[in-house]
């Protein structure tokens, strides 16, 4: 936890109180004592310093100064095929902390169904782990995710709209060409399921105007991929 | 498993006798019957295919054509400060399938020595680790990981063996550059910690040619920040 992040409600002026998993992290891990300084921020709001008033694994009182901006989005967009629940997990944290403020997960033919029924699939556990994901990146704009279960009406009807007006990229192993370097653009870029995307798929993806790119021989996990695309690309 | 890894001592001409994960994983994931073609190496040997002869959860033969080249290393050595076990084991995979040959494992102030003690730390476990990594960047060629638990002997007397030839960078957030872009050349990255380097290591690996570069101002867990950092310069 590389910053607090306050729900606007736990404010009252300059001060703030918190419990629960913050409050435990700063006793325990932080092992913070009255006096120190902590990197704070307030949800979809600013960012700035809490000095401990007060600190049990219960309940952490801080004294806050607030007013600087949150570090800048990164401008991608990521469309991505439901992962199984272990690794949707561990995406959407990283996605979080590397601060892309669009995700959309998608089904796809070798998305397999019952991952949907996962309770990582629920609201509170995909914003709790984005939360998680903002604390470790410092930043404070939580991203919105969206869920689309059936391909052909995402990729037909919602994904250009998504894509519009940034470069539209889609991984995987059959590209023709290389992933390109980064380029300042906005990048929308989909990321297919563990097996890859059936042809079928890929061409509606080419019909949609996405570019089919690859990281090379090798194929990668997609949590792996993932992160050494948006290298590749930002 | 995107290639079955085969030791040289399973091979009895051209035929594969293989049992274990491997077989298991034949018989109830991929759900191969006889007749199947496989993707298959030898490990530090050659690629190529294998025809599944019979199958069960027990025991699998195939018919094997062999003599295509591995893909070519990734030239970058990686000397990483011991992370958390659970961390370490998903790094290890993540580099064998990204194509890094060279891993060196060292302690700093901010690694608990305790975590020298974990059993993924063992050579078995590391090893099984890294074939998994193979298994799914279809290469043969096993990294050569090596422990280092005392920083300074081995900042100063073996480190710059290592990075000899190679341009020598530490992924530290206190970094003046970014990190570079690819440029074909070598690299001999060095990853902290996750509470990060001290002054006093920085120091150290300042003098020995190292230049300390950022991803930015988001701080990123080692492992997403390891293939960022590749995806970046490779």
């Amino acid at each position: 936890m590389n910053l607090v992040l306050l729900e606007p409600g736990e404010l009252d002026g300059a001060r703030a109180t918190i419990g629960g998993r913050r409050a435990r992290h700063i006793a325990q891990i932080h092992r913070a004592t009255a006096g120190k300084q902590l990197r704070v921020g307030v949800i979809d709001g600013s960012v700035g310093t809490g000095v401990v008033v007060s600190v049990s694994p219960e309940r952490v009182v801080l004294d806050v100064e607030l007013g600087e901006a949150p570090p800048p989005p990164v401008p991608c967009t990521i469309a991505l095929a439901l992962p199984r629940p272990r690794v949707l997990h561990r995406v959407l944290g990283a996605a979080a902390a590397f601060g892309i403020k669009r995700i959309a997960l998608f089904g796809s033919r070798r998305v397999e169904k019952s991952y949907w029924q996962s309770p990582v699939v629920s609201d509170d556990a995909i914003r709790a782990q984005l939360l998680e994901g903002l604390e470790q990146g410092c930043d404070t704009a939580v991203p919105v995710v969206s869920r689309h279960l059936r391909f052909r009406p995402f990729v037909e009807d919602e994904l250009g709209l998504l894509a519009s007006g940034s470069l539209a990229l889609v991984a995987d192993p059959s590209g023709a060409e290389p992933c390109p370097r980064a380029n300042g653009a906005a990048v929308t870029l989909v990321v297919g399921p563990e097996g890859g995307f059936v042809d079928y798929e890929l061409e509606l993806l080419a019909a949609a105007g996405f570019r089919a790119v690859t990281l090379g021989v090798r194929p990668l996990r997609v949590e792996n991929a993932f992160a050494v695309l948006l290298g590749r690309l930002f």
